[in-house]
C-alpha cells in the first residue's frame, strides 16, 4: 500500500534530499565542510528573515528550546510563559527544570493569548525578563499573534522568545521586521529534513542578556555554538548528514521564495478547511495556522479509529490529538513536502474513513470544497 | 579521485546503511517504529555487553558525556577525572560547569593511569562519587584499563564512568563483566553510523545515585528517557533514520560477532603498527588501542602537510593531533567499517607523502610489514 505522510512532524523528505543523505560520508573538520556550514547559516537567515546570528545543534527542537531559557534566565528570574498547548506547556517544564518563576497564562487549548494581557504584565512588573510563546502550536493548530507581541515587547527590556518549530518556512514569519529577540526551530517540519537538526536565531538584545547567565550548560551553552559558528564550525562532532540535507533544502526554498511559500502553504490551509467545513466537521483552532489543521472529531465518531484506520487501512499517517485533545481532535498538516494534491489524496481517505465510521456526508463534498480553492487560488 | 576516510569519527558508513537512511520518512509514534527501538535498545545490550537500561540521544556523543554528569553528580559533589587527552580533558570541562569538585589525575598525553593511583585516591577520601575515564582515548589513541579499574571502583560506593565512544564495538570491552556503571557512546565510530546520535547504558548503582541527583536537566534528564524507553519510545521526537541505520549496524556487529569484531580489529591495528615501526616511526600511545593508530610524526617532516597531502592530493582523509598534539602526530583510525585492504591502500599513500616529505625508507617497507601481519592473522 501507497504511504502518506501527513503528520506534522517528521514530514516526507523530498528524494533529492534523501539522496544526499545516503551520500558516502565526509569528515566535519574539512574546509569543503565548514563551507557547507557557512551556506547553512546564510540560508537560514533567508528562512528566518533575519541578520542575526544563527547556531545549529545535533538534538531534536526541544534542545534549542531548552538553551533558549537555560542560556538566557537565571534561578528565580521572571518570565511570562502562555500556555495555550503541548508545546506551550514545554517551555513551562523547562523553566520550572531550570528554576525560572514562571508567570503563566493558561488559555484553553485551541486560543491564542490577547497582546493587550502581556501588554499590562510587562507594565506591572518591570522585572519580567521574557516571554515565551510559540508562532504556531503544533499540538493545537493555532497562529499566535507574533508581530503584534513583538511590537509590545521590544519597546521593554524583556525579549520575545518563539518556537517556530512547527512554523518555520511555512507560516509567515519575519524575525527581524517583527521584532523578535530568539527564534527556535527543528529540521523535520517546514525545513523538510529528517528529525535530528535544531536552530536558534539569536538578537543582540538577547546577547547582551545571555552575556548575564549564569546556569550551568555545556552541550547547549550558546556562546561557545556562537564562537564556533562565527568560523563555520561546531563545538562537538556536528550532523553532517543533517548539514548536507539541509543544503538541499535550502535550495528548494530560495528556489520557491519564502514569501511564495507562505501564499502556497495559506492556500492549502484553506483549501483542508474548506474541505472539512463541507464535510460537516468544526475547526479546533482560532485562529487556524496555515501549516496543519486540526479538527474536532465529531460526537458518536471515535478520533482514535480515525486516525488509525487512515493509516493502517488507506497508507495516511495523520496525527490525532496530543493529552487532553486525545481521541477528541485530528491533525492533517500541510507544512514543508506536502504539496497541493496530497491534500487531496488526504481528504479523499478522509472521507472513506469518516463514512465507515459512521458519519453523514455527500460523496465528494469535500473534494469538491478543497478543489474550488485550489483550482483558483493554488500556485504551482 | 577514489575518497577514503580512515579518521577517528566520522568513519565510513557501510552502503546498506546508507540506503536505510535514504528510505521514505515515517513518523515515529508508531507501533512500527516503536518496535524498531525496541530492537535497537536490544541490539545496543548485546554491544556494550550489558544487561542494564540502554538510552539512546539525538544528540553527538558529548550530549551523553553531559548527561553523565550532570544526571550523576550534584554540584560540590567529588569526582575522580583522569585528564591524558582532549576527550579527557572534556570530563573535566563539562565538570566544571557543574559545579562538581574534581580531582583530576593528569598524565601526559599518550599515557594512561596506573589503577593502584585511583585505588589510593578513593581509599584516602571516602567522598569520591564516581570515577571518569575513557575506553581508548581518541586523541592519543591509548586503550585504558577498564577491567582493572572495575575491579577496584567496584568495591567501593563510587561509580565508574567509562566514555567508549571511539572505542565501543571495536575495541575490547564488556560492561557487565568489567563492572563498569555508566558507559556512553556516539553513533559515527564503531557503530558506522553518520554523527548525530548517542547512548548510555546505565547500571542499577548509577541509577540509584541518579535518583539522588538535583541538577538542572530537561533534553538530556535520564530518568524521562528511562521511563519512555521502557515503553520504546523517546520523550521528544527522535532521530529516525540514526534508528533505522542503527538496526542495519546492528545485524552487520551481530552477524560477525562481537567478540570476532574485537580480534579483527586488534590485528588491524597490529598491523598498522608494525607497518609505521617497518617505516621508522614511532607511536605516540603506550598502550596503544585497537581501533586508532597515533604515530610521531618524526622531526624535519612537516606533519599538518602530511595530513593535508594525504586528504588533497591521495584521497585519504586521516587525523592529525589535536590541541597540544596538533602538528605532531597524525592518526589512522582502524574503527567501524574500515578493514583489510583500507589499511592496505592507507598505508601506501602514507609511504608517497612520507617520501615526498623527505623521509628515508625502502618503498614498500610498510606494506610489506602489514601485509605478512593481515595475511597470518586477519580473519575473512
Amino acid at each position: 500500500m501507497k504511504k502518506y505522510l501527513l503528520s506534522p512532524g517528521p514530514t516526507p523528505v523530498p528524494e533529492d534530499i534523501l539522496l544526499t543523505i545516503a551520500e558516502p560520508m565526509i569528515h566535519h573538520r574539512t574546509p569543503a565542510f565548514k563551507a557547507m556550514v557557512g551556506q547553512a547559516i546564510e540560508g537560514l537567515k533567508y528562512i528566518f528573515q533575519t541578520k542575526n546570528d544563527i547556531l545549529i545543534f545535533s538534538a531534536s527542537g526541544t534542545g534549542a528550546m531548552e538553551g533558549a531559557i537555560s542560556n538566557v534566565l537565571n534561578k528565580g528570574e521572571k518570565a511570562i510563559i502562555v500556555r495555550n498547548g503541548k508545546f506551550a506547556e514545554r517551555w513551562g517544564e523547562i523553566a520550572e527544570k531550570f528554576g525560572i518563576d514562571p508567570i503563566y497564562i493558561d488559555l484553553p487549548w485551541g486560543t491564542v493569548v490577547e497582546p493587550e494581557i502581556i501588554e499590562k504584565l510587562l507594565k506591572d512588573k518591570s522585572d519580567i525578563k521574557a516571554v515565551y510563546t510559540q508562532l504556531t502550536e503544533t499540538s493545537t493548530g493555532v497562529v499566535l499573534p507574533v508581530k503584534e507581541l513583538g511590537d509590545i515587547i521590544s519597546k521593554t527590556d524583556a525579549l520575545l522568545v518563539i518556537d517556530a518549530i512547527s512554523g518555520l518556512g511555512g507560516q509567515e514569519f519575519y524575525m527581524d521586521d517583527w521584532k523578535v529577540d530568539i527564534c527556535v526551530a527543528g529540521s523535520q517540519k517546514g525545513l523538510m529534513l529528517p528529525p535530528g537538526h535544531a536552530y536558534a536565531a539569536v538578537s543582540e538584545k538577547a546577547w547582551a542578556k545571555i552575556e548575564t547567565c549564569t546556569q550551568s550548560n555545556y552541550y547547549f551553552d550558546w556562546k561557545s555554538y556562537r564562537k564556533k559558528l562565527a568560523k563555520n564550525t561546531d563545538p562537538y562532532t556536528g550532523s553532517v548528514i543533517h548539514v548536507k540535507g539541509l543544503l538541499k533544502a535550502i535550495d528548494i526554498i530560495k528556489a520557491e521564495g519564502i514569501e511564495e511559500r507562505f501564499v502556497r502553504y495559506r492556500v492549502l490551509a484553506k483549501a483542508c478547511r474548506s474541505a472539512v467545513a463541507a464535510l460537516g466537521l468544526e475547526l479546533y483552532a482560532n485562529p487556524p495556522c496555515d501549516v496543519v489543521t486540526a479538527v474536532i472529531v465529531p460526537e458518536n465518531v471515535d478520533g482514535l479509529a480515525l486516525v488509525k484506520k487512515m493509516r493502517d487501512e488507506y497508507g495516511f499517517t495523520i496525527a490525532g490529538g496530543q493529552a487532553e485533545a486525545k481521541g477528541k481532535i485530528f491533525r492533517i498538516a500541510h507544512m514543508g513536502y506536502i504539496e497541493c494534491f496530497d491534500i487531496v489524496a488526504a481528504i479523499s481517505a478522509l472521507e472513506m474513513v469518516l463514512h465507515e465510521l459512521g458519519w453523514k456526508f455527500e460523496w465528494g463534498a469535500g473534494l469538491s470544497a478543497a478543489q474550488k480553492v485550489l483550482a483558483e487560488e493554488y500556485k504551482f
